[in-house]
C-alpha cells in the first residue's frame, strides 16, 4: 500500500451517480486527508462536478468511461453491456492491476457482485464471497453476514464467514477478540440445520487469537446486539434484513398513522419532533452504510444505492479503514491459524459437506 | 362434528395456566355460545376457576391429569414426562379419539408439536406439519407458513404449504382465492434456493380454484402485506419471525430513549399518549394470538404463552373457526385438487426432491 489511500469511485453508480459520488468524495477528504481517488464515469458529468472542489481536484484523476450500469440491470446484462467499458468494472479493474487500494460503488449489488467475482476472484482459501451489513441495534451495530451474495453455504463457508467477519469487526469495531454467534432457530446445540449444527461444533472448539465464538443466536438477537457478528448463510441472511428493514417502516407507517389521529396526538407530535427526528435518523437505513464484500482478492465496498453524499463519504470511510487495518491480511492470517489449530486428525478438522 | 364446537384446553400450559386458561373459556363461551369444553389439569386449582362462572361450569367437563409440561421442558423430556398422562397430551388424545374437535394449548411449541405428531400424526398425503402464525401488516395481517416446525423443505413440502396456507386463509379472512406468495431473496424467476424455484414453477401452473399463486416476495413484503399467505420452510421463516419481532422491540424501546429525551419531548408525549398507546397494541405479540398447526390429521392452536384471557380467548375462537369452516376438509379437498391437476406426464408432474 502507498502512503496514501487510493480509492477507486464507481462515480456513475446509485440512484444519483455523480452529483452524490463528486461531493461525497470531497467530504471523505476533508475527514481522511490521506486519500486519493480515481473516478470512473462520464467525464463531461464529473469534470465540473470536480473542479468546484479544489482540494479534491488535486487528489483526483477523472477516468473516463462510455458505460454505465444501470441500478436495474441483472447481473448478466450488466456483464455483458459493461464488461472492461462500464465505470464499475474499471473501478474494480483498478483494484485488480494495483492501482487502486479499494473500488467503491453504489451501484446494483447483484452486478457489483458479479463483476468483482470476475475480476477480482476470491481469496486463496475461501471458496465463495460474501456481503457483509451493519446492523443497528439495542447496544449500536453489530456485522451481519451473509445477506446474499452466496445462496446456500455449507458448515465450511459458515466458518469462514465466522473469520472474514470477525477480521472486519475487529478493524469496524476497534476490538481484539469479536464475540460471534451462528444464526439458528434455537440456541441449544441439537437444534437446527445440519450445516449450521456442525460449524457450530468446531467453532466451539476452535482456538484462534481473534474470534471470541459464542453460541447459537437467534433472530431477536440481531436487534438485541447479542454478538459483534452474526454469521448466516445468505438466503437466510436476505430475508432477516429484509424482513427487518420492512418492519421498520411499517412501525414508521404505524406511528405516522397514530399521531396523525387526534389533536392531541397532533399536538404532542409538535412538542416531540425533536425527538422523532432522531428516532428518524435511528431507522434510516442510509445511516448504517458501507457493506463490505468479503472474500474478494480485493477491497470492495458498496454503498446503498439511495444514499446521499453523507451517506456516500461513509462508504468511503468504511473503505479507507478497511484498507488501512490491512483487512485482507487479517483474513489471510485468521485462516491460516484456524486451518493450524485444524489439522488432519484432530477433532475439529475439516467437516464434510 | 357435533352441533357444538368441542374443545380441548390444556389447562396448564402458558406462563400464567389456568388463571388464564379458565376466564378465557369464559370470554369465549360468551362470544360464541355454541362450544363446549373439556379442561385438562389439576383439578384442585381448576374447579374453583371454573365454578366461579356458572355459564361455563355447565359447558366444561374438567378431566384431571398429574403431569403438567414446563414451557421449559425439551420436546424429548416432555414427551419422556408426559406422553399419556400430562394435560398437554391429553388434550390433544381427546381429539385424536373424536371427543373433541380442536386442542388448543399455550404451552411450549416444541413440546406440544413433538407431542401432536405422536399422538396426532399427519394428513393422508401431508408429509410433515407446518406452524402458521398470523402476521400483521401495513394492510391487515397476512398468514406466514412455517415459522418453524420442520427445518429444510423440498419443493413437494413447500407446495403442500402453498395448499394449507390457502386453505386457512379462506376461513381467517374469509376470501375465496387467497393471493400466495414464495419467500425469496427476488422477485425474479432466476433467483434463489433450487426448490424455491422449483416449487414456483409448479405453482405458476396449477390451476386450483382456491389458491391464487402471485409469485415470489421478499422479506420487506412481510410488513407490506403484499399477499395473503407468504410461504416459506421453518428455518428461514422462524429467523423472519423472531427478527420482526426483535426489531419491533428495538424501535419501541427507541422510542421510548427518544421521548424520555427531552422536557419538549415528554410534554409531547403527555400529549400524545392514547396515539402511543394504540401504537402499543399494534406491536404486542399477544393480539396476534393463535398459531395453527397444519398438516395434522386434527386441529391444533398454538397460543403464546405469555397471552392474557383475552388472548388465549382469541386462540379458542381461531380453533373454533377452523372447526366451524372445515380447515382439515378444505385441505383435503385442495390437495386432492393439485394432485389431479398434476396428473403424471404434465408439464407440473411432481419434482423431485
Amino acid at each position: 500500500m502507498a502512503t496514501q489511500v487510493r480509492i477507486a469511485l464507481d462515480g456513475m453508480g446509485g440512484d444519483h451517480g455523480p452529483r452524490v459520488v463528486v461531493p461525497a468524495a470531497a467530504v471523505a477528504l476533508q475527514r481522511r486527508p490521506d486519500v486519493s481517488f480515481q473516478i470512473f464515469g462520464d467525464e463531461a458529468q464529473l469534470r465540473p462536478l470536480v473542479d468546484a472542489h479544489a482540494a479534491l481536484k488535486a487528489r483526483t484523476l477523472i477516468v473516463h468511461s462510455e458505460v454505465s450500469i444501470k441500478m436495474t440491470d441483472k447481473p448478466s446484462q450488466a456483464l455483458r453491456s459493461g464488461r472492461r467499458t462500464s465505470s464499475m468494472w474499471m473501478a474494480l479493474d483498478a483494484v485488480k492491476k494495483g492501482e487502486a487500494d479499494v473500488a467503491i460503488s453504489a451501484g446494483n449489488t447483484g452486478a457489483l457482485m458479479a463483476m468483482s467475482k470476475i475480476c477480482l476472484r476470491t481469496m486463496p482459501q475461501i471458496d465463495r464471497p460474501a456481503i457483509a451489513a451493519m446492523w443497528p441495534t439495542m447496544r449500536g451495530e453489530s456485522i451481519v453476514l451473509d445477506v446474499g451474495a452466496t445462496i446456500g453455504a455449507d458448515a465450511e463457508h459458515l466458518i469462514d464467514l465466522a473469520i472474514m467477519g470477525s477480521a472486519m469487526a475487529r478493524i469496524v469495531f476497534d476490538i481484539d477478540r469479536p464475540t460471534v454467534g451462528l444464526l439458528n432457530v434455537g440456541v441449544e446445540e441439537i437444534k437446527g440445520l445440519e450445516e449450521v449444527k456442525a460449524a457450530g461444533r468446531v467453532l466451539r472448539e476452535l482456538v484462534i487469537p481473534h474470534l471470541d465464538y459464542h453460541g447459537f443466536v437467534e433472530g431477536d438477537d440481531l436487534g438485541k446486539g447479542t454478538v459483534d457478528v452474526i454469521v448466516t448463510e445468505g438466503f437466510t441472511g436476505n430475508i432477516a434484513l429484509k424482513t427487518a428493514e420492512g418492519t421498520a417502516k411499517q412501525i414508521a407507517q404505524y406511528i405516522r398513522d397514530a399521531m396523525g389521529h387526534s389533536v392531541m396526538s397532533r399536538i404532542g407530535y409538535f412538542f416531540a419532533r425533536a425527538a422523532f427526528q432522531a428516532l428518524r435518523q435511528k431507522l434510516d437505513p442510509a445511516r448504517a452504510n458501507g457493506g463490505v464484500f468479503l472474500g474478494l482478492d480485493g477491497v470492495v465496498i458498496k454503498s446503498h444505492g439511495g444514499a446521499d453524499s453523507f451517506g456516500f463519504a461513509g462508504a468511503i470511510e468504511v473503505g479507507y479503514d478497511m484498507v488501512r487495518h490491512e483487512l485482507l491480511g487479517k483474513i489471510r492470517d485468521m485462516v491460516a491459524q484456524a486451518n493450524e489449530a485444524r489439522e488432519p486428525g484432530s477433532s475439529i478438522a475439516p467437516v464434510e459437506a
